[in-house]
């Protein structure tokens, strides 16, 4: 009977979790997967939600739908709340409790301001639905309100747009706001020529791209520029407010800041009762149990992964996805079979990043790519890790439109966004 | 120079209004279009966005991509707050306002609950995408809640649903709804069968679609009840609560209830300072001119246009459409070459409801259709209707999609629904 299998409870259903579940599939165990949400997001594409290239539903998926083949899968819409380790329980918003047998935490991590929280309802990240969607608003907005003013100066304050932090989101976020005022809107309003909007990105460090090597770097930058983009590094944004930012002591007037900057691991981290780290991780054994407690496994953003040389492994979708695959395959030999649990190795598959609609750049360590032909092979990339071959299908002929018309297929402001 | 022609102000950009747009464009005259979104949204499927089977962008076209190409017209996105007809001139909310020499008022309609308002919260109506969104994150959340739960009592007032209203609106729903739970959401639980879902469709009068031939009422009925949805004709809703309704004295628990009854004319009408119709339409002389008033016409729902009997003609996107074609080249010949303003005459090119995947009704008036026939008809019409060949391409897609797959494409609970 499944009610003998022990239980495996999972938080989260992002990459960790999704993967885990996945490996724990039609297994002699039991399986209840939380998330607060009733979809798995693909977020790598997330970016394109916000500058109105996809739509939602192009890279979200039911969990129901991916897991529901599995019947010793349980999916549970809800929110966890509270985390008890000595009595093995987890609690959900609402009352509800799980025991579990073998708890994984993967429950993700969020965008961080650098102590000004007030920053984030001026400055959104795309991390979420609800997230992209508000940015796509105040983008569309922004070009609205300046097509509805007379003064060139209030023109060119709207039309500024400012991304803060040079990382392979605000990066591709960067090159698809150019890409959105330059083609897509160019010829959308008689007023205002949103060819003239100004796209500035925004690095604390000395370069853009800073996790690959300084060559792709290079490149990034150049494409940003040919796009128009205003790359300015060694100069940190000190402060944001509704009407722009200051970065280096100097004032920016903007109509719509994006953040691309730190993150910080989930709360749930917290509910552990272990210490932590500086960004609020987790810190793992190398089989990716928790330190410190039994029977409590982490992945992803959530959690620090040292390396093989101790170094904690960069917040990727890749690495979430291979420790859940890892952490699920080792947790059925372990409970099947008794086996012990097996040390996590990551495998690099590569980074890559966007830049625009003709060039990206690829990091494999021994071999790097930068060019059209890595922007072909990120796309490829890209659609074969969606989940779903209606959202394969879905964003390929999107992506193919769009290449050919230059157009934004999801350029809609919801008005239950308020600013 | 442009300057010179004279000034037409088109308020909403809906049916009507982007049909009068449309007549306008490249013609010599000015034209301001006003809308407080910037999307024209396709009303007739927005129950399938309410029903997880399309996307917003599925069925939405930013209006700017529709116009952008009329070099006379401008589009505004703003929300008007008042008209003077006396100095001309139309007011927006912020302050700007528009001076016209002619004005076409095409704001629409929403749904009005018999004195009610407090159940608007209660019982959305599918009349524009936020509606929809919420009536699909009812829907979702329902059946997720019901999962949550053990007590059986509970799983049947989640699972049932009341739709109110028993017009072509009402009747899409419901049939879109008993899909939704007998086959795309069938096999995604464990603890609830979402097959057993109630759906109950209540309608005041004798016979659901009144307005079509009873013949096509019957088979729409039959229909219904095939799809396993109850029809309760003869009996009115009389109060809705958070947890259900009392229809005819008698309490139905449910965890969604939906509307589809009722519709008054927007706001806009009051503002012109005329007498009203009941429904607070403004009466129309056959020229579409408002009674009363000079240089004012107006169009669609927000009017009320004596067909040749004398009997309002009925609220639909083709009278709508017609009348903003109609219009928009009468006022190009007034202006240009001082011609008369003809009287509107409606053309029925037919009225259609479906009901479910499998059967749809027709009334040509001479000629009346039903069934798979009718319903393949039904979705080669509604595809050409839509603006824009993407638009048309992703419509056509999803359905295929649906069709052979039984899925539903946009099941996405957005979390920024609140109850």
């Amino acid at each position: 009977m499944t009610e003998n299998h022990p239980h495996v409870v999972i938080i989260g259903a992002g990459f960790g979790g999704l993967a885990c579940a996945q490996a724990l599939g039609g297994k002699p165990v039991r399986v209840t997967i939380v998330d607060r949400r009733n979809y798995h997001l693909f977020v790598p594409l997330l970016y394109q939600v916000a500058t109105a290239a996809l739509s939602p539903a192009d890279i979200a998926r039911p969990i129901r739908r991916i897991l529901g083949r599995y019947d010793n899968i349980d999916v549970v819409l809800g929110t966890a709340t509270g985390i008890d380790p000595a009595a093995r329980r987890v609690r959900l918003a609402g009352g509800r409790e799980l025991s579990y047998d073998k708890l994984v935490v993967a429950t993700g991590s969020d965008y961080s301001y650098f102590g000004h929280p007030e920053w984030a309802k001026l400055a959104p990240g795309p991390r979420t639905l609800e997230d992209a969607r508000r940015i796509r608003a105040r983008l569309l907005t922004a070009f609205e309100r300046a097509e509805a003013s007379r003064d060139p100066a209030v023109h060119d304050a709207l039309m500024t747009t400012v991304i803060v932090g040079g990382g392979p989101t605000g990066v591709e976020m960067a090159g698809a706001v150019a890409e959105l005022a330059r083609h897509a809107l160019a010829r959308d309003f008689r007023a205002i020529d949103p060819r003239g909007a100004k796209i500035i990105l925004v690095e604390a460090g000395p370069r853009i791209l800073s996790s690959f090597p300084e060559k792709l770097s290079v490149y990034a930058k150049a494409a940003l520029e040919r796009l128009g983009v205003t790359v300015m590094t060694q100069q940190a944004v000190e402060s944001i407010d509704a009407t722009g930012v200051v970065v280096a002591g100097r004032r920016i007037d903007a109509g719509t800041v994006i953040w691309g900057a730190g993150i910080m691991a989930s709360p749930a981290a917290g509910w552990l009762g272990v210490a932590l780290d500086r960004a609020g991780r987790a810190p793992l054994n190398p089989d990716l149990s928790v330190k410190g407690l039994a029977e409590v496994y982490a992945l992803g953003d959530v959690a620090s992964t040292p390396d093989q040389n101790g170094t904690p492994l960069p917040a990727l979708a890749q690495v979430a996805a291979q420790q859940g695959h890892h952490l699920g395959r080792a947790l059925v030999a372990n409970l099947k079979d008794g086996r012990p649990m097996l040390p996590f190795k990551f495998h690099n598959r590569g980074n890559t990043a966007i830049v625009g609609r003709h060039a990206a750049v690829f990091d494999f360590g021994w071999l790097q790519l930068k060019g059209r032909f890595a922007w072909l092979m990120w796309a490829l990339i890209h659609i074969y890790l969606l989940v779903g071959f209606d959202n394969r299908l879905r964003v390929t002929l999107q992506w193919l439109w769009a290449y050919v018309t230059y157009e934004r297929g999801a350029r809609l402001i919801m008005s239950d966004f308020e600013r």
